[in-house]
């Protein structure tokens, strides 16, 4: 199965990146590394504000970070062609908007984590941090960067 | 315009750098990559102290991500000889010391941003991440470190 | 003196690392590099909770950024199969969990960065980072990332 045919399965359709509102862009390569930019999480095309452990459930936190792994694929997609280009998935790096309290970041994580394993198979599976920061642009509850290994 | 030129049309003078201090060093090469330090935004030599949404406006963060941006590329002239093996900015990821409800850490990241495309054209535009912390070494209002590809 | 001759002059012996609670890899290699997964300190095999500028102090948060350490090690030395393979330590992201006053994230960061340093020479000096996040996965004081060059 392809990785298309898998997110057809899944239901996912991949949406049209949007460009970076700032003074960067979404992807650099070098060598066989591409590196992502931050991806916020949204809803509905604009972003999914709200802090874990205080507005925002661990469950609608996990689909905040599976949004954004979606935002993630669609760059990847749109930057290099294809994403059969896409080797590995190298590491991820999860930035959680969390009240003093709230401790699950790594299961806010988990949304992307296992979107990515379930679109790539063992080439989805990554090296991977979580952490629980004090904002985030535009509020966003999740903001996720990760480099891939590409071909 | 080389390099030099264009960053002495932007009437910049990169500081001589100043040892970490800490048990750590400003850069670390792996193949063609270089790994650099996170730097802290400084004012006259010391830190520049303060938060966003708090004590730091927007446009005073931009100036501080600016700061650290001449820094970093202090750093780059003096532990690669010149600038001038710089290859590509490849990724920048900014800490903004964040109050709860600030929200701007990508307007201030800008600031460090647009300074490495005016002094690096192409060359200089870069994949990102900014989020919001609850503090940085000597509270520092931003810490900016960057992967670059070198020759 | 081999890195686990030091680690014997060291009395430092290396647990078994546990494998990730979530769905993620501890070490994803890529070329000549490895990504290594944040690693949260621990204390007697569980999580050492607790926030720099509340209820952990400086010396204790150092010793705690030096766990963390060893498990990193622990966790180098079971995927490659040798601590030798180890080239060089690149990059250390260090996550402190921060009171809104503590500012000496450095100070903790540099129980690993001194651990690594002591068990590889100049091989453990790498670039750094160390900010203060406002929480991490099961409530640690720590946690810390790292980027490896392997044979």
């Amino acid at each position: 199965m392809t990785v298309y045919e898998k997110l057809q399965e899944l239901k996912i359709e991949l949406p049209v990146p949007t460009a970076p509102v700032a003074a960067f862009v979404p992807t650099v390569r070098t060598g066989n590394l591409l590196f992502v930019s931050g991806h916020i999480a949204k809803r509905e095309g604009t972003s999914w504000a709200g802090q874990l452990g205080s507005d925002i459930s661990v469950d609608e936190g996990r689909k905040a970070a599976r949004n954004a792994a979606v935002d993630l694929l669609a760059t990847l997609h749109h930057e290099l062609g294809s994403l059969a280009h896409v080797k590995r998935i190298v590491k991820l790096l999860c930035f959680v908007n969390s009240a003093p309290q709230f401790t699950d970041q790594h299961l806010v994580a988990n949304g992307a984590s296992e979107l990515l394993q379930d679109v790539f198979g063992k080439d989805g599976v990554h090296a991977r941090s979580a952490v629980g920061v004090a904002q985030l642009p535009l509020g966003s509850c999740v903001e996720i960067e990760v480099v891939a290994e590409v071909a």
